[in-house]
């Protein structure tokens, strides 16, 4: 299995791209790499290694897409970018992923582009992990689609309901929609009739509210691209916003310093499933391929969760029992 | 000046909203309460307390809205329920406001149809104070209108900005539109279209986006019902479920219990904010009233606390200023 990886993407690159992907192919042997990037940059970094020089490949793409660049503009003009090679690569079939920690726009826009949907799909969606007091859930959709028809929600519900089950391991996820009541009858008359679509899912497991996400009361939450891509973001800033918050108090109440580094070291392991590092990647789910996108600063430990999630969705043949499901 | 108070709304009912009004009274000497409720239950309550007998009266309401009624139904058959004759009451200019902490959708429907909209109002909005790092902004809408015209955001905003600068005391709030980023172009149709409405308020600084909630990157979050109403009820179970994952690692880590003493000491410091008792109620903006909802499960100083936003909101006359914002 070939997975070819973004080696010009992200804050670090190309030394997290690099160094994530090679601690890939000791996790597993089945792996090969094919780095996609300026070829003199990602060879130089190579060279500050030692690797199984028989599972890794560079293809040259010498232009690079910025984290702030337009992305519908960045896709069209730069063909020689690591993105758009990268994608092109999948899509002709030399790779059987791609992963990249750089520009999610113009990942979205290129994945679509260069990959096309899966028969059957209304609209490529992005997915995101989304941690809570038990462990993970699946959030989807995170920003690809800001105003959806219930038909989406359903699909949206539909390939959670997979992803989760292959790639994050929930035997039998507990899908649900995220809604301002539990009452089938409340929300808009798209989330009312996307209530009803979904039902056709066993594991459909109703509405459910804000309240239910850290709670962990589901395992697949369903909603537009505007309130996840807003939960997205305010759950990044959870805790770093109460470390400010406890570390304040702690300097009012002029507590010693060996209290200091014990309650530090609480707050670092109890915030820990909140590091969107451990994570890796989220997939773009529903386009005819394997693409997922990793957050710009990403480390190393991040670029390599993110290869083994692609890698999952590869041999869990994902993308084969979503169209199966939705057809 | 009369603030009428239900007494049969919410949890703890007739005892905290008797004892918040009772205590509202030794705040601020100017006000007089006019208790809604069961006439014989809300007399009981009040003969267990000292109180200044000229400052407060009762109008019998002997039906009660249940906290999980159909509120369309409730409003329409129980017209003497303390929510339909409370808002009546006022509506008759016999109180100058009404605060409950029942029901939220029937008051909701019911200060509509009582009260009315203000002159030029599109749609009445119900806001909420949300906590941030630096202190307490404003979100609005939380509820009331799941889908929304950039018109009616602009409102929100502007609505938003009066109730911020008189009755939360913030001398030029920053109004800034919820959304999936921060450039001017961003979002849907309606985003896009409300961001240039906005920008006829002089303190309209542009798009946030959700990692702007926790860090107050705003004063007023306008946003839809339907994100608005996520977020309101996912923050409010941040404190436990924290205090759930931190109490989690202290049992694995086996801590003594002085220090388990001292942190948890520091996470009730911390959490305070958090607090919803500590805000009391939040309005109904864009009625042709003085109309404010509590959490149900509102204590004496949450009562007291909605009680004085009331008053703030009839002497700062926000709804005079609302008029003259919008025609």
């Amino acid at each position: 299995m070939i997975i070819a990886v973004d080696a010009a993407g992200g804050d670090y690159y190309p030394k997290n791209p690099v160094t994530g992907g090679l601690a890939a192919l000791e996790e597993r042997q089945d792996l090969s790499i094919l780095f996609i990037g300026p070829e003199d940059v990602v060879k130089k970094e190579l060279n500050e290694h030692k690797y199984p020089k028989d599972r890794v490949d560079v293809a040259d793409a010498p232009e690079v897409i910025g984290m702030h660049e337009s992305p519908a503009q960045a896709v069209k003009t730069k063909k020689n970018s690591s993105i758009v090679r990268g994608l092109g690569v999948h899509a002709q079939g030399k790779a059987n992923a791609f992963v990249s920690a750089g520009n999610t726009g113009a990942l979205m826009a290129a994945s679509a582009f260069a990959l096309g949907r899966l028969e059957g799909v209304i609209r490529p969606s992005i997915a995101t992990v989304y941690p809570n007091i038990r462990g993970m859930s699946l959030m989807i959709d995170v920003g690809a689609n800001l105003e959806v028809k219930p038909e989406m929600l359903h699909q949206f519900g539909t390939m959670g309901d997979i992803y989760a089950r292959e790639v994050m391991n929930i035997e039998t996820p507990r899908v649900a929609l995220l809604n301002v009541g539990e009452e089938e009858e409340k929300g808009t008359e798209i989330l009312k009739q996307a209530n009803q679509l979904l039902q056709g899912l066993p594991n459909f497991i109703g509405n459910v509210e804000g309240r239910d996400i850290l709670y962990g009361n589901a395992d697949v939450f369903v909603c537009d691209g505007y309130v996840g891509n807003i939960l997205l973001k305010f759950g990044e800033t959870i805790p770093s916003a109460f470390e400010h918050i406890l570390l304040k108090e702690i300097e009012r109440q002029q507590l010693p310093s060996d209290q200091i580094s014990l309650i530090s070291n609480l707050l670092k392991k109890a915030f820990e499933p909140f590091d969107y590092q451990r994570v890796g990647g989220v997939p773009f789910l529903g386009v005819n391929g394997v693409s997922l996108v990793g957050h710009g600063g990403s480390s190393t430990t991040a670029m390599k969760n993110m290869i083994l999630s692609a890698a999952r969705m590869v041999e869990e043949k994902v993308n084969k029992k979503i169209v199966a499901s939705l057809n």
